[in-house]
């Protein structure tokens, strides 16, 4: 599939501030950034980083001084996803996974999965195969946390599991949490989502199943083939779009993804029989 | 019915101290206290108070220096509990409440149940009567929490509504958060409890229906007619059997409830259709 | 002293609702309200309660539907507060205090004494007088803490310790919180305050020491003889301002207090050496 | 310096389960393994891994089935450490950082710096050097919170900084997380610790400071130049020496930490004016 994302972005500098900004498509064997251009005005001093795991690449922006700064991002991609039958995308027994697998075992600053043990197996423990739990995973949420503006910063999958009311993050923390309960690795997806209504960035997540990072949206607010990596991580701490260091007010933000395929194709199909991996 | 509770409790301590114990059975016009004895070894200073609402009576008593200290309990108590069928155990709308009742619907220490409203709305907003209600939320705890001694002084609620583990004290803390949530008023029952096993001090909770308090107890693990009340609040916090202000080492305790009926039948009454009342 | 106080509030009712309004002074043998009008429009059927323990009342309106809903209230008020000095406001044994005392060592729902004692203790165990430590925790709380508007209705003492901002209820909590951690009865109040600025409602707190209920500021925002008691209670649970039952949205609030004294003057007494009481 | 560590731990396993253990020292150019031997009985399956970035390595034993497993590890190891003067430890500003660096700013599970800016500030804000702010964390913390076993798995250092009692790796959470709220990247280190007493695994931190990740130990229970690394993280969650999937019962553990240099001098140097980097 191939795309052109856009994202503008502005603050109002009160002082010398630095801004680190995650919102450039990752670059990978499967997808590939055809073009892209990143621009400031005024014109500031930007270098740009992978993480060391490589699981995203982020701009680091100086900001010399009080003022506004708007940033212009545009980007051609073109991606590919596979589409993987749902038995092969079973449990990888603990002693088989990677090492980068097992660390997305792990609980979060915001995916405390070492407190739903019990509701995860409760919940979900009866289930045999692994795709079909982290599919119970999913459903459960989406049938019953609202999706609404309610939550803050602050905001965690223990709060989101009893609160049940949250926003794309919050969806996503409580998916990566009760997987993690339930030890199937899972990590946090932050990307350009086609046809999300309204426009924005969106976050989701991936379990880790037949040696997969399969793509699970339990908001289920976009096509899951119409999807941008941005970043993975173990939660929002290391895929925030934006982190502020200083005194920087947020003034606006827009998000554009259109697609370059003239026959782009919501798929209508059955997820419980297939899942979509991005890697 | 009538009972003979006894309890003894000891500690050691290591320098002067003040001990608070509410372990006396609460004296009403359904539950007399024919007699009893409140002996301590050495003799120590005391003084029994009442709550100011009325719900318990508790001993302070002044242990003036290091030195084991050994409290002995027993009393003979007559009481009388109500059979209400559950059609008449329906809501009370707010503007008919009383102050007291209303006083049972805020949030508490341990029962957060501004935090529930979705939660408990979600699971249980569906079912029309209150008492199935308060009956649906007794049976949800009873399925999904495990009963076991995992929990300290600080499990609320919050905690236990996901961690699905607990004590007595951590069922009723969770049936009455549920309950205010959703309008409507409970309170934190203790007393002593005819052939639980082990014996000990037991809770439960009373919910606020048809301007009745019903008892419930979430565990099942006692007979409802086997109840000798010692105190109702609004949690742990206000009914806790012993309160320590000092250096005092908790040594021992031994709770005993006997049956002077010799003919007690623990009731195999459908609690669907009827409600038990202590007041 | 003579005030006359007066609030307005307006909601916008989306369906049958009922309101529960705490905002009439407090009557006691030193608060005389000498005449007062509540009115709505449209005109509305409401009930006055009072709290068993006497410490508020509060009107319970019935809104029959969809709507808009003006309450006004005014009142005269005059009353008197003792000025106690510092030396008579020690610490009660636990063995004297009466049962509405102990009451108010317990932690609630926003005041965590129960997690705080150890804190409590390192910062203010070596004072040794009663009414100093309760400066020193308000003198600390009016330090480090930050006035500002970042709260929620969820914000408890336990947050605002280590988070360090908030309003005027949040600094309450927290003091009532460090003074129960170090066995010293403390309750919330709330009132009208003159000189507040901009006018609104006030939260403040009461610690018992010698016997009395002594008026604690940690905003340091008003006067402690401008104030016209409403209510105490163990925290923000049981003397908030307004109580929603159904879907009522709030639409504006208007606060004024105005003193009748024509030679009102702030004090500018030492109270490290005198605390005031309005009981 | 050269020393001999050692460690047995066993379980009892009730079934086929999977244990990692993170106890063998890591290896880098100033930490060389001379030898090692990693021995289990009954013979198990084991497979060794290096975690992505390179900060520690770990052993996923496979138990086949019911019964005990003692586990027996020794190695003899050679590091170095370096010494820094105080003022070349300064903040490293944002832009110029590694990836990996600003990782280490970001809250974890145990380490919630998103909710200590201003506690952090408002305490340690006005020290104008890093390094000097690192040793007031360290003293405050030492001061502060008192050494003893009555946290959980759960306890972070949001709730440390107010219960203020832990043991080490409460202490280390406290540490790590006020850095980081500072802006000071910091991690969670582990390691044998030569004269700890009793002997056991240690938990202390690191800060990044001039480039460097400096160790600070706010325990104070252990000299510096004692240390072996095993290994560093975000907090507790990626560097726990055991990690259990299935059903294993912890039997027993010991640990040993022997100095092979004859002449070890524990230090007396001023840390206020030098650091050490195991790094």
């Amino acid at each position: 599939m191939k795309f052109e994302v856009s994202a503008t972005v502005a603050y109002k500098a009160m002082s010398a501030s630095t801004l680190i900004l995650n919102i450039q498509p990752f670059r990978s064997l499967n997808q590939v950034v055809i073009e892209e251009t990143f621009e400031s005005d005024p014109q500031l001093k930007m270098r740009e980083l992978n993480s060391i795991s490589g699981e995203k690449r982020f701009k680091i922006i100086e900001i010399p001084g009080a003022g506004e700064v708007n940033i212009s991002y545009k980007a051609i991609v073109e991606n590919e996803f596979r589409i993987i039958p749902a038995e092969q995308l079973d449990d990888v027994p603990i002693s088989l996974m990677t090492a980068s697998a097992l660390t997305y075992l792990n609980p979060s600053r915001y995916c405390q999965s070492d407190r739903l043990y019990r509701f995860a197996y409760n919940k979900f423990g009866h289930i045999e195969h692994a795709y079909q739990k982290v599919m119970a995973i999913r459903d459960w949420i989406y049938t019953n946390v609202q999706y609404g503006g309610y939550t803050t910063a602050q905001t965690s999958a223990y709060d989101t599991i009893t609160e049940q009311i949250g926003v794309c993050r919050d969806f996503a923390h409580l998916g990566v949490a009760l997987c993690r309960a339930l030890t199937i690795p899972a990590r946090y997806f932050t990307g350009y989502a086609y046809q999300l209504n309204p426009p924005d960035f969106h976050a989701c997540f991936e379990a880790y199943l037949g040696g997969h990072w399969v793509v699970i949206d339990a908001t289920k607010l976009a096509p899951l083939n119409g999807l941008v990596k941005i970043a993975t991580g173990v939660d929002a701490v290391d895929t925030a779009f934006a982190s502020i260091f200083g005194n920087l007010q947020f003034v606006s933000m827009n998000v554009n993804t259109v697609s370059l395929n003239a026959d782009f194709e919501s798929p209508d199909f059955d997820t419980s029989s297939q899942g979509y991996s991005y890697i």
